[in-house]
Parts: C-alpha cells; structure tokens; sequence
C-alpha cells in the first residue's frame, strides 16, 4: 500500500496513522475496510466521534438529500432551516426530558472550541481568571484549552506559560486524600495561595487519564462545592457525551446540572465537525460575536447532527449501551482478568479501560499492533499510555462486540 | 418568518443573523434565498470561506459520489484516499507550480487551530516566548490567536490577560513611521525592553482592519527582516487566501516564501470545515500527536477540498479574479467615490472595502440594513464598523457582480 | 500621645501601629519605651529583626565608630574594607565550621529583594519557569517573592496574576498526605499537569502560615526529592535564621544543605537593612550587574551585620536560645495550655505560637490589645490571625521573658 | 591591595567594582580615598544616592546623636519620633511649598520595592493589569518592575515572562513619531490589541538609556493624555529627584502633578536605604499590612533623611544646581565637543550624559578605565553603554567639579 504521500508531504505530527499503518478506504458502523481489503473491527470510534457508527444509512441519506435540495451549506451565524430543526429537537427531545434548560452556543466546530468558549465565559462571568481542573485530564489543545490539559507532551508543545490553571488531584491518585474537601480547604484557607477559581471543568468520566468513571457521590459533592462557593462547573462530556457512559449525558447518572456542558465528537452524527457549548440562560453574557469562527455554520453538520439525535432517540441507544456494557464488564472480568494478575480493568457505558500498568515496558504498544494485525482498531491512553481503551460505536452489532473483544484476548494472550 | 427557535435557544453571542435577519433555505453561486423566497445577492461569501460560491455543482456532485461509495467520512489522522487524493493534488497543483516546499499539518477544522498551531510551532523551534502580530488583526478567538487578535469586544470575552504578544502598528497607521525599522530597532536596541518574538504574523491582506492590503516593498522587506534576525514569519492566509487576492496565495504577489502559512475557510471548497498548517519541511520538529483535533479527519473537507482546488486550477479562478477586480474597482472609483468626498474605497482582487471613516454616526450599520433590505448581504469591518466589506464569491456571475454593486449604489444614496 | 501626622500624612497601609497605637522613643534590648514612659517588652522584636535586641551597646559603638572614622558609608557594590570584613567573618565563623560552600550575593537590603534574585537564578539556572511554593508561605511583597506568598489580603494587592508558581499543601495540611510522595507524583506522572520546577521553596520553620516548624525527616526527604528530581532547594531562613530556630540557619537541625538559602533581617545585626543570597558556588551563573540594588552597598549594615555575628559567636547565642526555648515550653505547657482546652501551641528556640483557632471570634485581636495595655509587643500570624507569635529577642534576660510570659497569661486571663 | 576576599566570597553578579578595581576606605563630600591612599574625584554619586555628598558632618553629626541617644532603631511601621519629624517636615518643606498633596507610604527600603508598590497600587486602583513604560526606562530588578525595565541583560536574568507591560518609543527614538499621539491611538483605536493601562511610568529624566531630560510640552501632554483615558501617571523620581535636575522633584520644570512618585536613592540622606511612594490621598485604597516590609522602619534612615532635606532646603541645593549645571554645560560643549565631532552631550542639572554612540568599538569602556586611573570615578549608561553618566553630588565644590571635568578632557584625549 502507498504511504508516500503521506511520509513526504504531512507533518510528523500525524499520530494514529502510526498506530494503524494501513490506508482506509470504506467503513460501516463497526467495520473499517483498508486498500488491501482487510477489514478491521473498530474499537476507537472516532475518539467517540462515531457513536452512531460509520456511515450509517440514515444520516448519510439525510445528507445527500440536503446537498441534492440545494439547501445551503455554509452559512455562518446566520439563521437556517437545519439550525432550527436542530435546535428544536435538541430542546424538544434531549433537553426538555431531562430538565434541562440550556442556551446553545455554537462555537468553532471542534471540541476544543467549545473548551475555548466555556472557559472564557466562565472567566467573564466570575471575574476571575483562575479556573480549577483535574490531573489526567485532556480538554484541548488551543492555547486556553491545553492549558487545562494535562499530558506532558501536549504541554510541551506550546512553547509558552499556560497560566491561569490550577490542577487538582483526580479522586483516583491519592486515596487518602479527600479531594473535595482538598478545593474546599483551597478556596478558605486565607493562606493557600490558590486563586479562587471561575470554574472547575471536569470530564464526568475521565478518559485520557486513563478512563475513570467519577464516582456519582463525588460529582454531587463537586457540584455541591461549587454552590458553596460561587463557582461554576463546566462539564466537558466531548468523549463521554452523546449516550456513551450508558446516558446521553455522562453526568445524568449523578443526577446533577452542570453550569455549562461542552459537547462535541459524535453531536455531528456521523463524524460531521460540530461543537456546542451549553450554557444556563442567565449566564449568557457574551455580546454578539464576541466569540466567534467560520465554520460554526455548517449546514450539513447540523443535518448530521440532528439525524444522529434522532438515532440516539429512537434507538434507544442508552438502552442498548446499558445492555453491551454488561457483555463488556464479563468478558473483562471473566475473560481477560484471568490472563495475568496484573491487568486491571475499569469504565462505563461502552468506555472502558484494560491497564497493563503493573506491567515492565511498553506492553500496550505491541499490544495495540497485535489487535491492529489480528483485525482489531483500538488505542492506548493513560499514564505512560498503559491503558488499553475500548471504545466501540454504540450500535455495533453484539456479535462484532464479542468478535472484537475475543481478538483482544487472543492479542494479549500472543504478547503476554 | 419564525426566527423564536432562535431568540429562545441560541446564545446572545450570535452575530450575523442580527445584520440579516431572516431564514435562508438555499443558495446558489452567488444568491441565496430566505424562507420568504426573497433573494439575495452575496458579497460576503461566508468571511472568505465561499470562494467557489454556495453549493457548486461540481463540488455537491463529489460530495454526493462519496457518500454514496460508502467511503469512510471519519478517521482522525489515519490515512485514507481523500487525504491522498488532496496532498498530491495539492502539491502538484498549488505548491510546486509556485516553487513552494511546504509540509502539510491538518490541525483542527478552523482557522484558529491553524493559527494556534502555527504559533505553537514558532515559539517550540524558536524557544522563544514572544510574537510580533499587528495592529487591526483578526487571527481568531482561541486564547493563543486571540492574544494575536486585535478587536476590542473580542480581546474582553478573553477573561485574562493575553501574553507574549507585542502588536506592532500596521504600516498604514502612522504614515511617518518606517514601521520595518521599527520593528528592526525593537530587535536590535538594547534598552527596547520588547523581547525577540519567535515569528511575525501577518495577513498579506489585512482584512478585519478595514481591508488594507500591504505594500510588496514592505511585505518583501518584512522577509528580509524575518531573515536578518532568525525569526519565522507566518502568514495568515485564512481569509485573503484561495485566490481571493487575485493569486491563490495572497503573499505571491510580494515574491516571498513565508516560513508557516495558515489556511483555511476556501480550502473546504463549498463551506467544509478544513484547515491547513503549511511549514517548511526543516521546521517540522513536531512530535507525534502533540497537536491534535479530532475532526481534522472529516474526508468530506478533503473530498470538497480537492474539489475546490481543481475548480481554481481549472476555471483559472485567479485569472478570473484579477478581471474582476477592475470592474469593481472602476465602479468604486467612478459610481461611489463621486457620492459624497468623504467616502473612501481600498481592495485587491476581490477584497474590498468602503471606507465611511470620515462620516459622523453609524453610518455603515444603516448601509448593511438598506442594503440587506435591497437585496445585497454585505458586512462591516474596520475600526468602529466603519468599512464595508465587498467580498463576493470568487466565480460570481458579472451581471449578478454589477447587479450588487448598483444596489451598493443606491442602499448609499439611501442612506445619505 | 500625637499621632494626627501620621494619620495625615502616611498612607492606610501602615500596620503594626494600629496594634500598637503609641510613638516609641528608645529602647534598649527586650524594652521598648513610648513618649509617654510606659514600657514595653517586647515579643516581637522586629518581625526576627532584631535577635540580639534594641540598641546592644557592642553594635551601636561600633557603628559610631565607624561613623566617626570618616569610613565611606555609600558605595554600591565597589569593594570596601567593612564588605570584606563582613565576608571574611561570615566565611570564617558562619560558613565554614558548618561545612557549608556558599558564595554570596548582596541583593537590595530587604528580604523580599534576596528571594526575587533567587528565584531569578534557580530560573536562569534550570530554564524553567515554575517553581514550587507551600501553602501558608511568606516570602515576599514585590511581584515575583508575592508570587510565593499565600495569603490572601496581599496576594489580592498585586492588582495581577502571580504566574510560574504551583502551591504544595504544607505538611501540617492534610496529615493523611504525604506531601513529598505528593510533590514526587506531580514531576513523575505525564498526566499531572503541572509543570516540572526550577526550584521548590521552603521555610525550614513556616512563620506566617501559624508557626510551623517542619519536621526533620520531612526536610531531609526534600532534598532527597529534590535531589531525584534535579530541581533546586531554597531555604528562605529570613525569618527563622539568625539564630532563631536554636541554630544559626533554621536548616542545620535536619542535616541538609540547600542549593540557595535567602537571609535577612537580624543579618544586618541591629536592625539595619541588609540581606544575602547564599548560592552554591557552581550555580553562581550571574552575568555581571544582572541583579542590582542601589543600597546593596550600604557599609553601616555591613559593619552592623558583622558586630551582630560577633555577637552570635562569642555570646553562643545558639546554646542560649535552646535553653529559654526549654523556658517556653514548659510555660506554654504548664501555664497557658491549662487556661483552656481549646489553646494550642507550637514552636522552636525562640519563635512559637499559641493557637487560638479552635475559639470563635476574633480572640487574637483582643489578646494582642490587652498584651499591649499590660506591656508586652506580640503579634497574631496564621491562618485568620489565630495564631498569638511569641518571638523575643534571643539575647532577652530570663526575667523580662519570664515577665512577658506571665503578662501573656494574665492577658489571655482577662479576655477569656 | 586584597580582593580575594570578594573573588573567592561574592557572587559574580557584582559589578562596580569590575570599573573601580580598589578597595575604598573613606570619602567626604565628592572625595573617595582607596587602601592605597589615592583620591577619587565622584562624578558617579552611588548612583544618585549621594547627592549630598559622602559622609556629610551636619547628617552624620545627627546619626550619631541619635545612636548615643539611645532612640530606637528598627520598628516596622511603628510610630516613632523620627518618622514623626521626618513626615512633618517633608510636608511643611517639600510638599507644601510646592503645592503638592501627597500621602507618604514606606515601601521595602529599595528603590524597586517603591516602583512595585506605585504599580501594584495602579492596577489595585483602576482595576487594569497593563501599564505603559518608555523604551531605555529603569525601573528595578525584582520582577514587577523588572517587567518595566527595558535592558536586555537584565530582562535576561528573570527566567521567565515579564507580562502586563507595554513598551513605547521614547520620544527621542523616532523623531517623526509623535509619542503622545501614538498612545492616544492605543487607547482609541479599538483594533491596537493594545490593553488600556492603569498607569503610564515616567522617568522625568530617563537616566539608564542614556541621560535624556524629557521635554516640558512632552511632559505636559502626557500629563493631559492621562487625565483624558483615566490613567495613572507615575513619575519614577528615583535617580532624577531629590534635587539632581535643579528641582527637588524632576517633574517640577513642567509644572505638572503625578498621581504617583516614587523616591529613592537621595531621600535617605547619606546613602541610608530609604524608600517612599507618594501617593494621591484619592488614591489610598491599601487595606492595612498589604504592601509590607521587614526594614521600611529603619530609624537612622528617617533621621538621616531629614538632615538630608534640611541641607536640601537650607543650603538651597536647587540654586546651587543650577548654577553648576551651566559650569558643566559650557565645559561639554567647549572643550568637549571640539575633541571629536561624533561627540554628542545631554543633561540637566547635574546628571550629563556624553555620547560616544556614533564611535566604532567599546570607546567608553576604556573612557571609564582612563579616568579611573586618573582619579575619576564615572560610569556608563545607556544603549550598548555608549553614553558616559556625569553626576557628581550636588553639593560638589566647584574647584572639584572643574577638577573632574578636567580629568575627563584629559582621558577622552588619552583614548582617542
């Protein structure tokens, strides 16, 4: 197969093309297809920007009737038909169901837009230019943004001080230490030198970490914090969000409000660039095009997007994830945990983490190029990258569930 | 028209819908249509981003082909046919025919991202903290481009402070400043007190300033003052690129090779959200995955890309442009100027701007509305608004050109 | 008693007099004496300024002699023969029998000056930007030394962000952590967020956080984590060196020796200002006149800085302040603690606290007035004030801090 | 001579004594005298510190007094007789006379602490993070006003982003440049990206970047430019005040009033550290104890400081400069200038500046080495320390002065 192009003519920056050196070609729901006609069960999804699967019939349908009307495409801020439709099935159906009452802001049409987007109007709102977030976190990799992230290499990158953050211990790093009680004593002791913060962003389940599931108690006491204190709790649900924790958002199961949701990845259907930032109305302070970007008018992502809640709706589809996370936590439990004493396992919904981090070297790299021969597509994320994620669309078919999570431990079981 | 949806739901930060506040439903080249079946003549062309005019054939087709392929739409940075397909015609097509020798980065999809990576990318090879960017710029409203970025209201949604950039007065402000030996002198004084910036960013074509497009001399003596003191200099080519200026690259008329370019809106072909970082291979110091987005993977934008390029390279768009841009030139000069001795006119290509600086009140807000109301959707831009911005698409028709120029004509007698 | 010039004329930020609401006249070691005649002992002496009391006659001759002998009293930092004495002196007598290398630097005479240039060289040294500092620190008013300090009435002077520093909860915190395991985890984990430091920055004997004298295992695990980590250890002992903490520098009981120590205060032996930065030789990477200060060469602090280090040797100041450190303690314990279950009390050689945080209200304002009624000059520190600060002078008579002790419980008596 | 102790002992930051390699033992008036015995004319006053020459009887009679007095020494910001007088008469013989109503604040005893304190009050006042500081100013080295100084070296040594400061053109940089305009621009001009600052920092005579006297209507209009955007207009008199230009305070000749002073250097008398910050009472927003320092209560200071203003008043130190300002003048320009035509002079009162810019090579460096050796002592500022700093003390006899002056024909003849 010919890479060429791509060795001669694209930044070393690339990234997953090294994990999975094939070029692709078709792809339908779970099934990845390349030039040389293998095919790959797809445990990645997109980063969960595939929720609803590749190409699936439905949306496409839905776009190629849009681009055949004549419809427009590009269009800014201004007002269209498909940001209506939108818009109303989003309040009518997502929102409404679950008391929630946002105000939608579209921002540039990539998750770390929207980050971008909460974070300064937190910051505008409050007053305040610090903003807490947790270790092991990932929101971005724009400038406001990454300076929330927390991976080295990405830090690295910006050639800059990332100020204005401040970074909390994640519930899982220190056992002992009752981080809820931490950012309290942070914000009155009149000696901890820590800025009071405009907001706490937290990703309700954290993903680049190393995939850990924020206990419900936690978030209903972060959330509680916040009240105590003034300050705002920006939910970043770009990975979790769109039914993959099992709900459509992945603080449902907390029973919480956040003060604003970033929402990205699978709300444009079908890999269709799109991004949202929910706000509570009464903090809707922004001045007309006081945060703006050209693209947050695509006509065909908002199609996409409103085909692909649709999905969400009639499938059922945090239905259908409660039902497959069970099959997934089996098989972890009884299938691979037994293959060494030293593979943990943790997640939620279709998100869930393997973690080889007990082991010496760099096991999960071969292991993700034995899952890649063996037919299987699935990343490393974590600390160190030690954690295998597994991620699939949530309408893969069960018996490509089960296909797919047999590879994984045939893989294992060939480098172990 | 029912715009409630809107008003209940969406964010106070939407902009254009207030200049133009109806429905649109399709579009065509150069004319929309609103819910009302009104129709309107565009000399807005989505900031830049519709070069090749709303919805063109040529393009829908490819995209409608692709769909229905089944080819795969999303896949993060893995490689695929489309990404293919674009990098090598790309290359062959617009870089070396220019003598150009740029790797390409698919930051995420929109012109912030690029500028972010783009500076990112500067200070990481430079080790240097500080950029040059000038007064009157628009390069986006992440918090590292905003830092760059100029506007008031924008600068004030930061919610902080916005470091390591000096802003440098545009060659156009201050007349009797040799702005070039400014900039030498902050480098080269001892007692400046301005650090040494990794980069210069410029747009060739300064566009939210009030449409200046720079002097060849200065641009070609701001290369060799990038040279003399080992800094990149990065243009920013989101807006006055893709022929916009008369050339696909609004710096080739100056004869220089800038060290980064941003690229963006145009490059998506009808409106797909794309954005390119080209780099000169020897600055590709990039580590794998240190700059990421997860749509900078959507195969549409590649296949609408390509798309777009073929319809430059083809339709000989820059050739087309150049024609163009002396008829609305002679109509500024010969039917506006003569309107009243205060109004002032500056453009290349077809980028241009009315200049009603010297009006008392908000002149220009009552134009957009007559012209809107007269069928013609026109922007401001400029410092307090005060410049109206001509940007049709690239391929509009000469009738429907001077159609809107008449409007233009008579939405200023209006007003006046 | 007229104080209206002061009400007049100097700004509300003066402090201590609003404790201490008379104008002091004389005074001669732990006596201090207002216009009125009432006498005052004092337990504060200088905020650690004073270790070898008011006026000591050995020091004030001196000074008059040097006065008298025509010797240059202004000179930058030319060479002079009291600079040289100085540092003979203090190599000789300090230094030398400790086993310690350090070079010196003569920054501004304030304590503030001596930790802005170490921070400033352990920067310039390692080439990052952020550095370590703990909760309840004080190390300083000017930008960069504020950046450090924790509490909040000055940091919220700063009228700015305090960037490039990342607080470290003190020991005393959260007893459940273990801080060094903490600190170990943030430079070990790719996921932590916060940026590898310069240096950490430590108060071996924590004065305004409460008084908190760190633990010696805790220190010496410090420096072997600095050590691991190749970060740079600063001892600020501006306020517990000199002799205070029972030793000259508060760092001698654990056994460990910092890379950069910051000293002020009773360095310039009678109050005279003057402060050092003491650095390890081979990070002495300074560029000629890259730190300065215009009364970094006053010869009167140095000629009174090298009398109160005769002082410190020959009167063996440290052997003396652990025998009325013992005198303290055994007060505290048998005296005050039996006033009131809620009184806490902590403390080493001649600096301790009695902590009043278990009580509601604001006891420590009303102790420091009835103290001051009964004639004795102590000051609240901690955490809301909450902590009454016991710091005579070391050379104080046993009489005078017996005295002082008895007025302090017959003050506590009275108020509770 | 010895000065091993200082090569072996003291960090290599010091810097003086690399001009003036000797030992000095004692001084009077504008005399220093070496362990050799040789005499040194002082054209370089401790930098502006001893503008009452060294040692002076009438201050050093006082000193003594008040040591043998027994009156205390060190305080904080107690009240305290000398301050008491100190306040009354700087208020009934500085500020009075003329027509100034100031608070009086006691910074850290630095000149820098001063500079931090004024800004630090700005930004607290007016609730903006940016200020204003000149191309070649000078303004301290810990980290809030280093961020204001322009030299390269020193900038260098802070390790980290200097933020919240920007740097405009002295008005002698770029003659065409109307500097007061430009600013207006920047605060105008809602596309300058340029913050609106609290304050604008001013050295009446900017000294560091090579001695230049700003003019009265430059002056005068900065004055109006402040009050028209509502910004602070501090005047940093530290090196130009306390008599130096012919005035007490710089500002003076262009009759206008600074919301803000800051005095250093001369204040203290005799070279005792000594800093204040004047304040409009408007202006007096400190909360108690939030700009604070260990040594702002140093009594010989304040005791010092006041016969320093009394000789300032009594011998009429500014008639005096005046007078000697012209002996200075007419000696540059007629037996200096003639020596070489690249010669060029600036100056007012007793602060010149000889410029050799337009010399190839590092002719000052040798300047200052020849007229050390032939009993001289004066520095070099300004850019690449072309500009040779004449500023003996005030009170220098005027046989002494010619005596310099000479010496000075006599090296430049030496050198060239």
């Amino acid at each position: 197969m010919n890479t060429a192009t791509f060795e001669n003519l694209e930044s070393n920056v690339r990234s997953y093309c090294r994990s999975f050196p094939t070029v692709f070609t078709t792809a339908k729901n779970a099934l990845m297809k390349d030039e040389d006609g293998k095919e790959y069960i797809d445990f990645f999804a997109g980063a969960g920007a595939l929720n609803y699967g590749h190409n699936p019939d439905y949306i496409i349908d839905k776009l190629v009737d849009y681009l055949r009307s004549g419809g427009i495409i590009h269009s800014m801020d201004m007002y269209t038909v498909p940001k209506r439709e939108f818009l109303d099935y989003f309040e009518e159906h997502i929102l409404a169901p679950r008391g929630l009452r946002y105000k939608v802001q579209f921002p540039g049409p990539t998750g770390t837009n929207a980050v971008e987007a909460a974070v300064k109007l937190a910051r505008k709102v409050k007053g305040r230019e610090n903003v807490f977030a947790f270790m092991g976190a990932f929101h971005g990799m724009t400038m406001g943004s990454l300076a929330l992230t927390t991976d080295l290499t990405s830090r690295q990158g910006a050639g800059q001080i990332l100020p204005n953050v401040t970074h909390i211990p994640a519930p899982y790093m220190f056992p002992e230490l009752d981080t809820i009680a931490y950012m309290d004593r942070l914000m009155t002791d009149d000696h901890s030198g820590v800025d009071k913060p405009a907001a706490i962003v937290v990703e309700p389940v954290q993903a680049d970490g190393g995939i850990w599931p924020f206990d419900v108690e936690w978030l209903q006491r972060l959330r509680a914090l916040c009240d105590k204190h003034d300050v705002l709790l920006i939910a970043d649900d770009i990975q979790a969000g769109n039914g993959r924790s099992g709900d459509f958002f992945s603080f449902e199961r907390a029973g919480i409000v956040p003060d604003i949701v970033t929402v990205s990845k699978s709300i444009g259907g079908c890999g269709m660039p799109l991004a949202l930032v929910l706000l509570k109305p009464e903090l809707d302070v922004w001045e007309p095009g006081q945060h703006t970007g050209t693209f947050r008018g695509n006509q065909l992502s908002l199609v996409a997007g409103k085909a692909g809640l649709e999905t969400f709706v009639e499938k059922k589809i945090d239905v259908e994830v409660k039902r497959k996370a069970a099959i997934v936590e089996e098989f972890l439990r009884t299938e691979i945990l037994p293959l060494d004493s030293r593979i943990g396992f943790r997640g939620i919904g279709l998100i869930w983490g393997v973690d080889f981090s007990a082991f010496e070297g760099d096991v999960t790299k071969k292991l993700v190029a034995a899952c890649f021969k063996n037919g299987l597509i699935a990343e490393r994320v974590g600390r160190n990258n030690n954690v295998l994620k597994l991620m699939p669309p949530l309408t893969i078919e069960d018996e490509l569930l089960r296909k797919g999570l047999a590879i994984l431990k045939k893989s294992i079981q060939e480098i172990l």
